[in-house]
């Protein structure tokens, strides 16, 4: 054993103060430890990462322990890269728990969560499934742990939806088969295809993706309801109070919303859906990986998208888009003067210029614009601006 | 032994009209026997009810030999209530056994299914998670098993769809995560997270909501289809030769089909379907959840409702609402006086007064219309209503 | 043993040239052998036939050897009749190996695989469940292990959608609930309903349907991605590339993608899209069995449909449908002087006349247009068809 049990909180918190005033140490954006999926021809290969727990901005004094433990061990941390990830063994388990001494005891329901991991590694007998890793910047992640990580701390919501660099991991992530919630890889599949289709035990594919789902990885809040698994995918955020439906919706990673917020349709990736709205049956909110010429769309609070709607520009708070209406960004739309004053009293920072003709306005000029009713006359066929006079409200009974 | 096996079908019904002329003893509305999943963390919570089956308005004499043995054994019904829920034991079901001793040996197929149960039973050393529940008034439901046994009535269409009162229902039913048709609380979730994960034991959870899937409990009939079960809601009646499409589909609890229907789209909560109806691919009818001031949908027969269309209106037989068509009850529709006129042949309710001015008429006063044909003219824009030409037929083949 | 080993491949050469020269042998069009999943109270009724691989119009060796040992063992192939099936047993196998001696041991990975197949049946006690079929002619199918043998030709891309003929198929399918992937009769759900119910045995059940799905059969090709199971029916075709996202989207069975494809929306059955196109979330391609008057619609390369659209018509190369467009085959379109000219350009079979009055064009005429953008004016409501200005093409990075 390298490392002594330590004897007290003191000596913990000067251990851990010594390791962090090392030259170039740097506490992690984010760091945990997963237990990885392999797959089942190549090994090396990382095709899920399954956190009990992150840590994100927080807990350093675990983080310090756990470079410490590394580097004794002669592993060499460096921290001037984005991200750090090795596996982890008995001896890394319990030489940590030594210097974790002074908590053991208080380790249980939600204090010390780093702690009741090693606990439970502890009792393991083989860690090669395990993992460490430290993200030390936000830049393009380097591996599936990295990847992985991002995608916890935002369907966590510890770090906001569009805040975080993900680039380039469509290209890191295997598509795999999924079944029961673990991955495998395709060729596995068909190099045992004979086997498994006369022996009757081909296993049940729930989808093949490079992302898991959501409710793999994350427990909702207790008035969170999402009906089908398969319409939220990793790397979504669904605050309290969201309910998503069955029918048309979709909730793409990287997306979701900021308050209670009925979901029936499509909330593609980097959209965001602020408290008391309601996305109608198969309404759409544009996505930037396709649709808005990458400008990410973000729908304000108490907005209403009606059934089949389509929105391609951001809109502010109390918005109602009527069903079946499409609003793109170049869809030219019809706005009447007195309409215009009206909507001018509940925007600041969009004045709309009523000396103007704005009979004929682009929608993108609109961008999150508050408090405004898109419809279409039913006589002219025009797409028509008006002040919303209805206040969108969700149904309490629903969203408790 | 509190009673002794009776001896003939006289004595029972001797012995059942005894109990029922008791003074202030009432036939239950419902009733039956359900094993219940209780809580995880908290046992007195119940999670689900399942009946194998259920009586309603029916079989009167097990519901009287099931109070006389309760009343014997202690406790006591009390009929001036809308609900009687109740654990059973060994006792009660050797007893109620004895009381049936006439029928045991016919008690098989179609034949006293509450015998069967019964016996069941008999073979079971523990039935502490089953419950014997009695439903005298249709009151807002107090309990997780009368809330099941109301949502059974009406997907079993032994009640009709909106016939019963589920006002709470919401409230009393916990939100749970479902995982492979059983009920987990989230709260056990999370306090088992960190062993769940790192032992690679993290449950597959399927939907997370307070409401069941209708396929958990209910077995279609032989020409019914649902191509997704996550499509369909406990709670919702789907009538013989009625077909659920997988893509934008829905079918919430109280809403559905009343005969062969093709359904591709939304068929929102006290929406019913009439014969030889179909609800295109990603159509919606409105619910009175949400969209419709609180006036139920209902759509007659042969009526078709084109892809992505909408309908906030109820409609009659043998109506076209085109396909991207958005009708709502405010929508402003056009009707030609010729067409009005041949509207009014095939609508003895509904009379259209071709003196006034019909270019501009509210869409909610051609509520339950038959006939009509809604589409919106490419040329114009204009939403108009004609007498519909075409008569809607289901594809035979993919309904038998 | 009625055949003795084989002992060289000139030797095994000649033997199936003998065979091939029989007056009325007949090379089939297809042929494999199936492990079939049989009802649990009917055993005579296949309610699946699992192919661990499929013959199409290859390997015709193999289907000779099978013959020789059919005729050997007493079964008499009717090469006049449209498909042949039989069961097969250990004597069948074995004799059937006896012929493959010559290539018994490099029959491993790719190579061989009908003999790879043989030498698994070799290990089973019971073939009871194991059928082979021989389709001689695309007649109308007249056993479920010719329907399965088609779907898999159409599903993994060896004969062209469209191609096969599958009339009444929907009446030689059981309908049948499937559980884990597996069929199971919902007659015997009905007699087994109250013991399963109170063991809590009652099975999940993810479908109840005909058909089963893409995944329970297929292995997608590895840049293929299908984020829910339910969204592809098995005898769809998805080509490499292809993304089926979860929200609205559904592949019928006889219809898919030739190419890599974005679909969010719906590729009813006989539809067709081609390389580089995107269904847009929750866009209609309507199909033969609803919807088109039975005209099959295919949309060409590079196109989009808009989120919502609707499509009944079928498109060339390069096109968009605005989102909310619904473009059905009796849509009135119209078309600038100077923009018919510009399509004029683009398309050599379809020239617009432009002497003639072409602002009033039923959609049906502009079959199979490349480089039309359909859009709805948002000032007048009429639907316009101009020249395409953009070039459609798929987010790179999604479909890798």
């Amino acid at each position: 054993m390298i490392f002594e049990k330590l004897k007290s909180v003191d000596e913990f918190n000067d251990f851990v103060k010594n390791i962090q005033e090392k030259k170039g140490y740097k506490n992690p954006l984010g760091f945990g430890i997963a237990r990885v999926d392999r797959g089942q021809l190549d090994k090396t290969k990382i095709l899920q990462a399954n956190f009990p727990l992150i840590n994100w901005q927080e807990n350093f004094g675990s983080s310090a322990v756990f470079v410490a433990v590394l580097e004794k061990l002669g592993s060499h941390v460096d921290f001037s890269r984005s991200e750090f990830v090795c596996d982890i063994d008995k001896n890394f388990v319990q030489n940590a728990l030594n210097l974790f001494a002074p908590f053991l005891d208080e380790a249980k329901g939600e204090n010390h969560k780093n702690i009741q991991v090693l606990k439970h590694l502890q009792e393991k007998e083989d860690l090669s499934n395990f993992r460490l890793i430290f993200l030390f910047e936000d830049d393009e992640p380097q591996s599936v742990e990295a990847i992985y990580l991002k995608l916890y701390a935002l369907s966590l919501g510890k770090a906001p939806l569009r805040s975080l660099n993900l680039n380039g991991a469509f290209g890191r992530l295997e598509n795999v088969a999924w079944s029961y919630g673990k991955p495998i890889e395709l060729e596995w599949l068909r190099k045992n295809e004979i086997e498994l289709k006369l022996s009757g035990n081909y296993p049940l594919i729930e989808a093949v993706d490079k992302f898991p789902r959501f409710l793999q990885h994350i427990i909702p809040q207790d008035n969170t309801r999402i009906l089908d698994t398969s319409k939220v995918r990793m790397g979504a955020r669904l605050s309290a109070g969201t309910t998503v439906m069955p029918g048309a919706s979709y909730i793409n990673f990287n997306a979701g919303t900021t308050g209670s917020v009925m979901v029936e349709g499509r909330i593609s990736s980097s959209a965001i859906v602020g408290d008391g709205s309601d996305v109608g049956g198969g309404a759409s909110i544009l996505g930037v990986l396709s649709g808005t010429n990458g400008n990410p769309v973000g729908i304000g609070k108490n907005t209403l998208l009606g059934a089949n709607s389509v929105t391609g520009i951001p809109l502010g708070d109390g918005c109602i888009v009527d069903a079946g209406v499409a609003i793109l960004e170049g869809t030219k739309l019809s706005i009447a003067k007195s309409q215009a004053l009206l909507l001018n009293e509940v925007n600041s920072d969009l004045k709309l210029d009523v000396s103007e003709d704005i009979s004929c306005l682009k929608a993108v000029k609109l961008s999150n614009i508050n408090g405004a009713h898109f419809r279409q006359n039913s006589k002219t066929g025009t797409i028509e601006v008006y002040r919303s006079k209805r206040e969108i409200k969700l149904n309490k009974d629903l969203h408790v």
